[in-house]
């Protein structure tokens, strides 16, 4: 199956934002074994959008529009749908409906223009839209179908997921195809590669695709086969896995299923937290709250953590977490024995099983003659006591603060399973 | 002067990376007054550019084509250009001698596929790559301009200022261009539409485009305005600005000058703080450490951040921060009592000149009759006392967050700013 995706914005092509949408789209069309020939960005404009639907439907099986189905005057993509149809615009009681429920939830007043948004081509079968008031489209013309979707990407993504991957899967014979990600932790790309080169070049004759998607602190290794029976299929990657792990234990912290989210190291220490019935406390410095915004970016966080503080200056890991004067003026807080101090005494602060702590130089600032930007000291503690590593990262301060945040995530991993 | 982008590569087809190259072109291009209407992405495949190019004849006045373009067999633009021009590839002794030299200085043998990258289509302008090896090509068909450069973004960037950017300026009288964006927050996109209605409807004949471009709590506001002369231009945008800050003075927190970064909430309350000499402390139950994180990433936070409690417990929030325990079995902890106690108290426990905290439902779980997910409670506190204000989200956890973090940091401004 041919597919386009046709992006709507002139805030793309004014370059103010970058196309996730479009990257996004494709990688979830092509697991389902969607082909995306053409990636289109055009403006909001009607006679544009028109044009664009018009040159689709000659290649295309499956075009794919995102954007421009805002409530205000410069969204034109549902007035355009209605005459590249044919359709009049008619009210859809049950988007009306959803439109309503969504202001009456917030307390907010609904306005005329709200209530438009429950207007749709007539034919066109709706896509719900949870987490907003444009519904999607899905219209057919002569051989093509065109879905119209918002360009919110939270709402898209719902939107994509709930309805129309699934339809699409539903509707169509499309090959077998299977997927599989391996997680890997603590070793780089290049070195990865070299430890696996063997196995990695027996896979092309399998028939195997191998893919390096690294990301700060992590690769994540792609293993796709496509073909005609999906058991055939599942069966030669899941041998090939296995043998990998026989390859790298060590590095390998997660899978990501075919089509399932990808498990983070986040969500694999809070789902193994869960599971034992145990919590957690952070003492954060140099990663300044990202990790805890990282736990607590999972529903029913409130399980497993107790709390978190950042002592971002001395004198607070001093008088909150009890941080001994002289470790600043010998060691510094970039150390051993603060990093093992902070965690050690939060740990007691939230009466918590187990604590994190970290302390570092993200930069661009802070650096001595002794330690360089990029330097971080990461512990766990738990009832059996405390460890600790080093780390040496770049000069990159975002970089930097995720690097420590998923290296202290993979410390704590390996320490809840002993 | 109408331009589009033609990216070549299988690699952004599949999502496998994200298309910065169109987004940091269009920039560019847009600065010099050159509007990009069309990005489009191809695979490499020789019968797909030639039909991108040709349709691209007929709508555009200037292509600018990535990729495609390396040593190996799947890059094929360079036989494309050749055969779209039907002008034969010949050896182009400059770039010969440039190949030579750069595998000379690195020290590495020459073979016969890195000498073919000194072949050329006959006719074409070459666009000298001092960061590797394949040459840029500026052809011109009839009416339109053709491009070709290679798809490693540090090449295709230094290519575009070392000669297309100039050679485009230089050879076309660009009309002049001016953009800025004014940054809105506390007023949902429809409603904002509303109340500046007429002042929109005036924009059209003024020659001036409004977009609306909505982010979780915060709506921005594009204007842009084409024309001849420059200063002209600034004027008109400019007057329509002030006009704006009539209409909507309680809304506007900033200003978004073209070509600049976005100035976020989190770094003008920094900025801020930063000018007043004064500190930051924040108590973040709901918002888990997100907030702390924003500002953490900001070089030079350790000059305004004293530190952040996450009491994500109510025994914390009693223990760490001294809320009274009947407040609990009252109003609870999304409650008034509970995020002014909270605020005042962390702005004690750290000694900060202000404090944040927040208080909420960001569910899925944790709503019960008289509070629906969604529902945060966000004070600020200072020396001259405390404020806090009732929000009422939505049901999407990541996005109740994000929409409470703009919120306090907004409130936070106001304060700041008396």
């Amino acid at each position: 199956m041919k597919a386009e995706i046709i992006n709507i914005g002139d805030e793309i092509l004014i370059g103010q934002i970058v196309n996730t949408n479009a990257t996004w789209m494709a990688t979830q069309l092509n697991l389902i074994g969607v082909s995306v020939r053409y990636m289109v960005t055009i403006s909001d404009d009607e006679e544009e959008i028109l044009k664009a639907m018009h040159y689709a439907s000659t290649r295309s099986e499956i075009v794919l529009i995102t954007g421009g189905l805002g409530p205000t005057k410069d969204d034109v993509t549902k007035k355009t749908f209605a005459s590249f149809f044919n359709s009049p615009l008619i009210l859809n009681e049950t988007v009306l409906k959803h439109v309503r429920s969504f202001f009456e939830k917030r307390n907010r007043e609904i306005n005329q223009v709200n209530i438009d948004q429950a207007l749709v081509p007539e034919g066109c079968d709706v896509i719900p839209n949870e987490n907003g008031t444009a519904p999607g489209m899905w219209m057919k013309k002569d051989k093509t179908i065109f879905v119209s979707l918002p360009g919110v990407p939270y709402e898209m993504i719902a939107m994509m997921n709930g309805y129309v991957l699934p339809r699409i899967l539903k509707e169509n014979n499309l090959p077998a195809i299977f997927h599989t990600s391996i997680l890997t932790q603590g070793i780089g790309e290049s070195f990865l590669a070299e430890k696996i080169e063997a196995w990695e070049d027996a896979l092309t004759e399998k028939g195997i695709k191998l893919a390096y998607l690294p990301k700060p602190g992590l690769v994540r290794l792609r293993l796709s086969a496509a073909g005609k029976d999906q058991t055939v299929l599942e069966k030669k990657v899941n041998d090939e896995i296995e043998t990998l792990k026989t390859l790298i234990p060590e590095y390998i912290f997660g899978f990501e299923e075919f089509g399932k989210e990808t498990p983070t190291l986040e969500k694999i220490v809070s789902d193994l937290l869960r599971e034992k019935k145990q919590t957690l406390s952070l003492a954060e410095s140099c990663t300044g709250g990202y990790i805890t915004s990282l736990i607590t970016s999972i529903p029913g966080a409130s399980e497993i953590l107790k709390g978190t503080i950042v002592p971002y200056t001395n004198e607070s890991k001093q008088n909150l977490l009890s941080v001994k004067p002289e470790i600043f003026t010998t060691v510094g807080a970039v150390s051993k024995e603060c990093v093992e101090a902070l965690a050690i005494n939060v740990r007691k602060k939230f009466d918590s099983d187990y604590s994190i702590a970290v302390s570092g130089i993200a930069g661009p600032g802070g650096a001595t003659d002794e330690k360089s930007v990029g330097l971080v000291w990461a512990a766990v503690a738990s009832a059996e006591g405390v460890t600790s590593r080093k780390f040496q990262f770049g000069d990159n301060r975002q970089r930097n603060i995720e690097m420590a945040a998923v290296s202290v995530l993979s410390l704590l991993r390996k320490t809840l399973l002993g």
